[in-house]
């Protein structure tokens, strides 16, 4: 994932505190280094770690809860209302755990987080290792521990100074929820906010026909330009979905280096439409890949969007050679790090970045053979492929099993969790 | 999948020979039956074996070996150079082994193949213990070890004349190609000894706007309609692929029980186009569903075809109700079996039916939690997931463990192959 740097083989990287030191052939790093441990490489790929650019980590505890529905019926009698009753500091603790233990064991290394009790969710990225940008949402509706925008935009603002620059594999972050659920006035204090703290915005943006229509009719602009209109595009946005954008769209956002984060699962499993990602790319927009919440995907498995991706824009453009494999790679490591204005840090393998590496086995019989890397890593490798992940130079994963999380905690805490919303799920059934 | 039979909980199956001669709850099950073998099924679930309703099986040994190439470029610059240059009795031989240790790990215990040397792939299924059906491929052009329609058309039909009613779990069948590749003529031809010998006939139909164009010009009608006219829709027909389709062609499909076979990714990964899958359904036509060969896919995981239809659809339509989960499933299982024209026999957990089974193991802490059985199949399991594989009462597959293939013999036998493909590729690259 370094365009200056072929694939090597037989190599080997050298890590000291945090970082990558250095990296090269293995014997001549065996010459040059004197290693305190060593993780063996042999039948294995070295790759920088996946960046998961949009998600909702709690949810994954709504994880199937309900599918196949209209939006507007999964949102309002599912979704909103389990919400309102399940979302306690206890439950995004336990949900976000859930979902880190599937991100280590996939090799998602570093995710773009937006849900309720963001500190709670700082909290179990510190225990975990992982890296994560953390946004405190804000909305003009009630939402969990909070009455509407007001007290969440001060919590938000809150949150934010308190973990701005304190942590670091914690970047917090302003999460307006999207131009349709916030006023212009509310958006333009989250932009006076985000640039007088330095702080990074993730929101929702240009997802479905509908709010097109919303923003047409209110606003008679595209939902990009309304935003870059009301100051976000002079911040240092992270823009969920992006699928509903003209020509004019794309120049701004890739002018304005807003990082764009294409979900293809959750945008075909809700029926939003298709993101013109070649057009972006082509235009020099840094897109990265998310998985979006688990209750509209249904799993946080970053190789299934790698995948994805690669096959829903050649359908889309009836072109086989559209977004090949080695650039379905790229968003979710390279260009996803430059898409959450990380790209100094983390997405590829090179002296000075941080050492955020997975390595997969490629020697699997039902996987053989194995001629191309790229390709072999987007198309046939999957997330029971990843046997190591590391953070920081901390390894989180090692041959599968994961040293940073307690399972059977976990499993307790799921299990009753998921009893309280299947006996309400149950309730609901029998009213219905 | 039986209709009739609602999901049942802590239930059990007997199996006497090939078949299933009771199922029911545990409890009753215990108290009438004496079993000699229990296979425990505890945080698993019981599912009827998957069908692959189209693959190239010998092909995964050219899995990854070039992709993101336009169909040209990619048919006639590697795969036919490379099928006229390695595809032999002993190539087909391992390709199809590696193919079905993928489809035993994988749970798929009924493929429909279709590749040269039908006599190796035959060879192959008995012993591994999977069902197939096994089609001789015949072409206007010359293919591994003919020179053209004569030669491998008398070949099919001295194939299924040995096989047809032979084997409890191969059926022998025709494959002329494509309507664009074998002659009106030589299609009759083929209806007319299918008819005679009351064999199953599998072919590409329908595939790509190229395909259309060409039926258009030469016979003014669409290939359904051109196939439809010289016979083949009163044969037992299974038809691939089943994209370029109209209202008429859909019709015609339904009312002949022509059974269709949907192959999402290979249809995405070439730019064929989208299958009007929901059209098909709600007309009554059986749809399974396919992976295609590895080469155009690039594995044989059928898991990935069920999830990818689920969300394809979804995508194409702007519905997120359209083809449900419980429905794509049904494409893996009972459709697909009807499709194959094997409903009688498999596709159903049912009192007579032949014991053709999985279980999957429900319980990974990645994930939970588990609400609704199908949802969970289709969006979060996957291969990986599969315990056991039985095909007509026989363990293929028991913890993982596959019985009935040698697996270090299999990747001696692919190293070989691959290496001289490898070297193959690699001197094709340098004369570029
Ligand atoms: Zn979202
Ligand atoms: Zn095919």
């Amino acid at each position: 994932m370094n365009p200056e740097q072929p694939e090597l083989r037989d190599a080997a990287v050298v890590v000291r505190g945090d970082r990558i030191v250095a990296l090269g052939p293995r014997a001549d790093i065996d010459r040059q280094y004197n290693a305190a441990r060593t993780i063996p490489g042999d039948g294995r790929v070295l790759l920088p770690g996946l960046i998961n650019g949009h998600t909702h980590t709690a949810m994954t505890l709504f994880r199937g809860m309900v599918d196949d529905l209209d939006l507007m019926t999964w949102l309002n009698h599912y979704v909103f209302p389990m919400e309102a009753r399940f979302v306690t500091p206890e439950f995004v603790r336990t949900g976000t755990e859930l979902a880190c233990w599937e991100m280590i064991r996939g090799g998602t290394t570093t995710f773009v987080d937006m849900y309720f009790y963001p500190d709670e969710i700082a909290g179990v990225v510190d225990r975990c290792g992982l890296r994560a940008v953390v946004a405190s949402p804000h909305i003009d509706y009630p939402s969990p521990g909070f009455a509407g925008w007001e007290d969440s935009f001060a919590a938000a603002t809150d949150f934010v100074s308190r973990w701005q620059d304190r942590h670091p594999r914690i970047t917090p972050a302003f999460a307006p929820h999207a131009p349709y659920t916030v006023a212009p006035a509310h958006l333009q204090a989250t932009v006076e906010k985000a640039l007088a703290m330095d702080a990074v915005i993730s929101m929702h943006l240009a997802e479905a026909p509908a709010e097109s229509a919303y923003i047409e009719e209110n606003f008679a602009t595209t939902p990009v330009r309304h935003v870059a209109g009301l100051g976000l595009y002079d911040t240092r946005l992270i823009a969920a979905h992006m699928v509903q954008l003209d020509a004019e769209d794309i120049a701004l956002t890739a002018a304005a280096r807003v990082g764009a984060v294409h979900n293809p699962t959750s945008n075909m499993k809700l029926g939003a439409g298709v993101s013109p990602v070649p057009a972006m790319l082509a235009a020099g927009v840094n897109v990265g890949l998310g998985t979006d919440g688990a209750a509209s995907n249904n799993d946080l498995d970053m190789w299934d969007e790698i995948r994805m991706a690669a096959l829903l824009h050649k359908m889309a453009s009836g072109d086989p050679t559209a977004l090949p494999a080695g650039q379905a790679l790229a968003m979710a490591t390279r260009l996803g790090a430059a898409a959450i204005h990380m790209g100094d840090r983390i997405g590829r393998l090179q002296v000075g970045m941080q050492a955020d590496m997975i390595q997969l086995d490629v020697t699997r019989t039902h996987q053989l053979p194995l001629y191309d890397v790229s390709s072999h890593l987007v198309y046939v490798l999957g997330s029971e492929n990843v046997q190591t992940t590391i953070v920081a130079g901390q390894v989180l994963m090692q041959d599968r099993e994961v040293l940073t999380l307690d399972e059977s905690a976990l499993r307790a805490s799921v299990h009753k969790a998921s009893n309280a919303i299947r006996r309400a799920l149950d309730e609901q059934q029998e009213n219905e």
